[in-house]
């Protein structure tokens, strides 16, 4: 039989948390955990980061299944690992320990989780990030951060992906804004098209922008 | 402390499905729960369903937070219950038994059931449906049955919605329905658009050969 205990699993999970932090910190490592919906363009938004950044950043691929993530990050040339849970829905700082030791990462700036795409559980788990991303879509709808606060709320930027395809859906970016402001006020959110390239630069301006 | 004993939970959960069950028989209500990614198109395919097939319906909506989509569903006068999961993964069974409480089903012949936007925790919970469908669209991509292959695992049927965006994305229906068979070799598959109604028909027609 299979006993879980919530708290403990959640407290486990922050002493990984704080060792991948101090690991990071440790190699001047830019971590940050990108986190959606299924096909929102989590790969895409690392694809279109790491042919403008160059090659000084790593990625970690997060799926239930396949690698077929890791292997277009792969083409790239940048070190990748792909994490699959076999079942779990959000990765943990001990799946990201895990593969930390598979990767070298020195000399790197930039280390991209893409998390499992999942709304709801991955926001559960500190994996020690730096900062958090959600990437959403203008097909998905703009009521997104009303039916998941949770999440939208712990991000320090979002990523509006799919711009190009505005015309064709019906989603309004006021609402969309508002729906993110009312659990994250400050937050920024940059409107992209990871298709045709536009409004990436502000995107990696402010990612350029990130300190210790 | 919160503990929970996972088998314990979803032999709980078995419990309250079996008489859900009983409840759709005894009724003579198909029942189908409808799962899908965040913005997939669930709600539309719901209202195109019951724009369709009429007043015979009524639907239970599954939502993290918020209220939106009985809303848009209450605006065709069928019964509906939004049930707020207060930031759980998924509907269970329990959760279902108390929104039938609340519904007024004599005479209906079909209760959808609309889960939380979510390709992988509601595939775990049977909620004593008939009929389990996945919603995918095509913005999504077609390598999300290769990436979420549980869920796709235990339908029985499949729609793929915002078919007529097809030209606007990078889309391989082969590919798609490739995915899909890996795991579940005979199940339908229609392809749909809520937005233009295309392809509606033969959904519906495989909705109305449904019988106990």
């Amino acid at each position: 039989m299979k006993i879980e205990v919530v708290k403990d699993i959640l407290d486990a999970n922050e002493e990984w948390a704080k060792e991948n932090r101090r690991f990071f910190d440790g190699a001047k490592l830019i971590s940050i955990n990108i986190m959606a919906s299924p096909g929102a363009g989590k790969t895409s938004l690392i694809m279109g980061t790491l042919e403008s950044i160059g090659s000084c950043a790593a990625v970690i691929e997060g799926d239930i299944a396949s690698t077929i993530d890791a292997e277009k990050i792969g083409t790239l040339g940048v070190p990748v690992v792909q994490i699959n849970t076999g079942g779990a829905c959000h990765l943990d700082a001990a799946m990201i320990k895990k593969a930390l030791e598979r990767l070298d990462l020195k000399g790197l700036k930039y280390l991209f989780i893409e998390n499992v795409g999942n709304l709801i559980c991955p926001a559960e788990f500190n994996l020690g990030e730096h900062v958090r991303v959600i990437v959403a879509s203008v097909p998905e709808g703009d009521d997104k951060p009303f039916k998941y606060p949770g999440i939208f709320s712990t991000a320090q930027a979002v990523v509006l992906n799919k711009w190009d395809t505005l015309s064709y859906f019906d989603f309004d970016f006021e609402r969309f804004k508002r729906g993110i402001y009312s659990v994250n006020p400050e937050v920024p959110v940059f409107r992209v098209s990871c298709k045709t390239k536009e409004g990436l630069g502000d995107w990696i301006d402010w990612l350029k922008g990130l300190t210790y």
